[in-house]
């Protein structure tokens, strides 16, 4: 299998010929399918993301990396527990669901309770308060896909903001739609929050087809009731890292580029698109960009723990470096699919060096957008500590939110041929930026 | 929401108006939607598949359908329990399973042994004799989709015969990748059967990314283990029945048109594809066929329940009706896509008849096949027996086998417009046969 792929990315590799920054390998392939199989799942502070982390010491000490390290910390984490939802009237349905990060558990037994409609995330917003006293609240969405993922914030507030906003009116527990652009059976999982002065409820999401039976029992307007079963919980002091490892550029004196991915998944699935891929293409990036001469400034890869539940590893990551200089951050954590557009934040000092990576990247049909680069979840607290400049390679996202937190992001999902386009893409970048003599600065 | 989809239906209809026998209506589409809202999961011999007959009485009445009753009998059934299964050797994965029905329970505390796997069927087959001893079978298979859903009879044999024979060279259980076609988390169920002179062994089917897992583990050589947990067992004496209802033709002394669906579903989704939908066509078909003036022939529609266990209902139907004569049978059970194909058992003295349904069809895209007709699996008692004239009108199958027998066969899977083209096709065939009033025979 691992060769018949290995086949198919080269071959996808001569077929793109074009696009080729250097010969071919088989790195970013090896590193995802890997890392999902024999390692697989490895939640937040759990023993399979420690298992991880030795995978990845050993695997990026064999790849030629040094000063290959792992810089530990410690976080709550969520373990999940039994997980089950029955509609009990006015239909008995069984559904398929799963808790969100941080959920508190249901009391023994399950909850029993009235399971309240609203359409929108607005429509619960207006609830007044103490309405939901007891009662379930069920929030409905109509989130689709887009290229370029924007459609998350907004949709995605339903997970992230309305458990605590449900609890604000009294209610005992929530239920959303998945924050997702599927129609599978399976639910997608991902973190809530709840605020200072929230106590946490119970939280789950049901798969998208669950989400479509409720909305058409709520229509005809008859009351719903639910049972629910979400035994998972909180666990603190849970041991996590961040792996760190450097390729050394050949003046030292010159800050590095950080790349980085998340080596941390959810718990229901291999992570394949969400992060292993990610790790894949950055890392095999860093190697090919010495192809031809040891670049001048160090590439270091971050493959960060706890990403998932809180941006942990960032966070850890922009506290034990902040006296480090760092010359530019990018991120992979958005898949495996192709590379549509680059998006940037450099000084205008730097246009000579935006203008030779456009110049690079649009041999494989990559254009620049108009939007200011933010760089990825990981990279987000040095960027804003120390005001880095970012890359940005955006990746086309269209069926990202059908497989995002879900069981369903296993290895074939991964299409070989645009994880290598990828890989061309982020060595193309690489090789520019690690090769700027000159200062590397964002714009204002 | 009903009111939306009936919309879609209706535009769907004025859209293709050159296929159109009569004028639109959405019974198809409400009893597709309201039974899998309203019932749900309903299998064979279960309080659902009760509430389902019930609930289909009721409905066939509503609709004008006269002689509508339930015609009982009792099966040996399947009663799901806890199921899981996780590879825990060499790398530790949770894998998504499900019991095949009729698997034998597991022993208290799960199954764990050695995993065996096994490329192929017949790779299974010339394992040696007592080699599987105290082990558990992995079946594989490489079933891809076919538009005539040819490849699931051979490949459907690894579920089929395959625990038998792992049984029968001593092991312990057997899993299997699911036999379908997606590359989704979820597995398939469906029968499996033990000959005589076989014991029943745990028999379960993982998801298809979970064989995938499977298979790139086991090319690596290194050996593999397995926890298997599979309750679910054999119930005999359950209660089911066939729900029967009848539109009388204006001369009774003609054999009557016999047209079939299944009511039952398989337990793990609410049945839409399988087979709520093609009791929405033929109903709907049978009423369309009275627009314009009552038929010659009695349509007679048959709702059969227990089909996916062992298709109880279609030897209780021939069993109870041995003595009638019937004109015709024809049956509506692979989903809700577009009828591409019709093909015939009719008699060469018959052969103006299938000129004129040739001729009704051909204006839907609908071309005559090669093949002899076989009608379907719950009229295929009553066509043996009394050697019936058939007409099949084949649907495309080439995403059946990704929703089959999976929590995935829900309502959102149908398509309106496709679903109209059925019911548009069905109810063309129906007109000419019903006002057939010479023999309508079977060849030889």
């Amino acid at each position: 299998m691992k060769q018949t792929f290995r086949a198919a990315a080269l071959s996808a590799l001569l077929l793109s010929s074009t696009a080729i920054a250097g010969p071919a390998d088989s790195v970013a392939w090896d590193i995802t399918a890997d890392l999902t199989t024999e390692i697989g799942a490895r939640p937040a502070g759990s023993e399979r993301e420690a298992k991880a982390r030795d995978w990845a010491v050993a695997r990026l000490k064999a790849l030629g990396f040094q000063n290959v390290r792992v810089e530990p910390f410690t976080v709550t984490g969520f373990v999940r527990g039994a997980e089950t939802a029955e509609l009990t009237g006015p239909y008995p349905q069984k559904l398929h669901i799963t808790a969100l990060g941080y959920s508190a558990p249901t009391p023994k037994g399950g909850l029993s309770a009235e399971l309240v409609y609203f359409p929108t995330l607005d429509a619960l917003k207006a609830a007044p308060e103490g309405s939901l006293k007891g009662k379930v609240a069920f929030i409905d969405h109509a989130m689709t896909a887009t290229q370029d993922g924007s459609s998350y914030g907004p949709f995605g507030a339903a997970r992230r903001q309305g458990p605590a906003i449900a609890a604000g009116k009294g209610a005992a527990g929530v239920v959303i739609r998945s924050i997702g652009t599927d129609m599978q059976r399976n639910p997608h999982t991902g973190g809530t929050s709840w605020p200072a002065g929230t106590t946490a409820i119970p939280a789950g999401a049901v798969s998208l087809p669950d989400g479509e039976l409720i909305r058409r029992i709520a229509q005809t307007g008859k009351p719903m009731t639910i049972n629910l079963v979400l035994e998972g919980k909180a666990q603190p002091n849970m041991p996590s890292g961040n792996v760190v490892a450097e390729l050394p550029g050949s003046n030292p004196a010159l800050p590095p580029i950080l790349v980085a991915c998340h080596l941390d998944s959810w718990d229901l699935a291999t992570g394949a698109f969400d992060d292993a891929a990610g790790c894949g293409i950055i890392t095999a990036a860093a190697l090919r960009a010495q192809q031809g001469g040891k670049p001048l400034r160090t590439i270091r890869v971050l493959w960060a723990g706890s990403e998932e539940i809180g941006v942990f590893g960032g966070a850890a990551y922009a506290k034990a470096h902040a006296a480090e200089p760092h010359a530019l951050a990018m991120e992979s954590d958005f898949g495996a699919d192709r590379v549509w557009r680059v998006e940037f934040n450099l000084s205008a000092a730097n246009k000579p060096l935006r203008d030779r990576l456009v110049s690079a990247l649009a041999p494989m049909g990559i254009a620049a957008g108009a939007d200011k680069a933010s760089g990825g979840a990981d990279v987000g607290a040095i960027i804003a500590a120390q005001k880095l400049a970012v890359v940005d390679l955006n990746q086309d996202g269209t069926r990202y939110f059908d497989l995002h937190h879900t069981p369903d992001d296993t290895l074939d999902k991964i299409d070989p041929k645009q994880l290598e386009q990828n890989v061309v893409a982020w060595t193309a970048v690489l090789k520019v930026v690690a090769n700027e003599p000159g200062v590397i600065a964002a714009a204002e």
